[in-house]
């Protein structure tokens, strides 16, 4: 998949920069599951805004009905699921890889996503769980990190060596588990096995007891748009399991997938 | 839940109206599954603005991360889920409800949404598919009309009758199928209905063939906050086997869910 540069901290402002656009892009990312109502003064330092600047973008998110207020207290309403969905109906693929999804969850008893990689994350963009649940929420739009990941490890393994190091380098690399390989040449060997033998499995290096394969989706160009795993817990299944009994139907369901693209 | 305006085509821009920024979340709203690769010249006409005018908003874009392009087509990044999500991860509920509509799932056999009211439509915020699948995609963020809707007319009803028939009245209502109810008066006297037992049944008024039953999320100031549904094939399951064997476990779920808030 194409690639971007990574997130500037503080670009220029300039003829081709919209600095109130990005602004104001800043105030939306402000709310979160930490701060789901917040005042003036809370969005203001939230998004590295003046209390002016942040009322005026405020008050247009309020015009245009993606911003609730009672006066006090602003909220985002769902009128502003329909900016992530404008990426997500961007891509048809997911309306039909989701019933093949469904078919393998009904089949192996684990939950299944599908991720595609942004910078040094990847990003959950269909997910088919099973009523075993994880510790982590995985929604659509979640992230987490490409390193410690079976999807990102497969994914950075479209991208040529020196950009998947780049990607690793721009990382913030810790040991999540006991077992989460952390140096920068291990995870490169890492993502030449994946790219190697086309899939991955990452044993317990994001979360004790967390198991996870992931097999590519591919274009007909052969370039990698997504990846597609199964999660599970160790204590359940054993790696030797999962690559034995899952991963054949695992790679069945992405190749059949990439054979819709 | 808060409401809010309808969004008016063309606000006046003015003191506390950021122009740019309204512009630059109409350049996202124009990449869709019919768009997804857009040339300058197509965003500007999709977005209602002038080459120059679509031109710095995407470069704008691209400085942050969220398009890419490869000099003649744009196209959205995953980062572009960032700002929906951060409307699903300020509503901690949606962690919580899941394995309550999962659960559900595993006992009924049917698919399981949830979603909100934003003006005339519902939004979707979550869904626990199983592997039958509906005509319809029902992604979180995708939306549907509430007048013929068992999701949309539970929520209307907790709207004042005022606010409900102006929402109605604002609505394009069409006879979808031969069942819709299209008629304002019969569609108030439905949202009574599904005021009076809270709950709300909608037999193939959307599509033929799609039966589905409504049950509300309730917070501790007794205010709706979502509403959760589950979507079943008329051909297998009547309205009267829907009501008598399925509505019980929703509404035990649709409680459970409540209590957590």
């Amino acid at each position: 998949m194409a690639t971007h540069p990574a997130q500037p901290d503080t670009p220029a402002p300039g003829d081709s920069y919209v600095q109130s656009f990005a602004r104001g892009l800043q105030v939306i990312r402000s709310f979160s599951a930490n701060a789901p109502h917040q005042t003036l003064s809370e969005v203001a330092a939230g998004s590295g805004l003046t209390r002016a600047g942040a009322r005026r973008i405020l008050l247009t998110l309020q015009t245009l009905g993606y911003v609730v207020t009672d006066g006090k207290l602003f909220t985002l309403t769902p009128r502003i699921l329909d900016l992530g969905f404008a990426y997500l109906s961007s891509m048809p693929i997911w309306n039909r890889a989701e019933p093949v999804m469904e078919a393998l969850v009904q089949q192996v008893q684990e939950s299944c996503s599908a991720a595609v990689l942004d910078a040094t994350d990847i990003v959950y963009v269909l997910r088919v769980p099973t009523k075993k649940i994880m510790h982590i929420n995985l929604g659509v739009g979640s992230r987490l990190p490409a390193y410690c990941t079976s999807l990102g490890r497969l994914l950075l393994a479209d991208l040529d060596d020196d950009e998947a190091r780049a990607r690793l380098e721009a990382s913030n690399i810790e040991a999540l588990t006991k077992h989460t390989v952390t140096d920068i040449d291990a995870l490169m060997a890492k993502v030449a096995q994946a790219r190697k033998q086309q899939w991955c499995l990452v044993n317990q290096e994001l979360e004790e007891g967390l198991i996870s394969v992931a097999a590519p989706i591919v274009d007909r160009q052969g370039r990698m748009v997504a990846a597609l795993n199964i999660s599970g817990q160790a204590n359940r299944t054993s790696a030797k399991a999962m690559q034995e009994t899952m991963l054949p139907a695992l790679r069945e369901a992405a190749e059949r997938i990439s054979r819709m693209l």
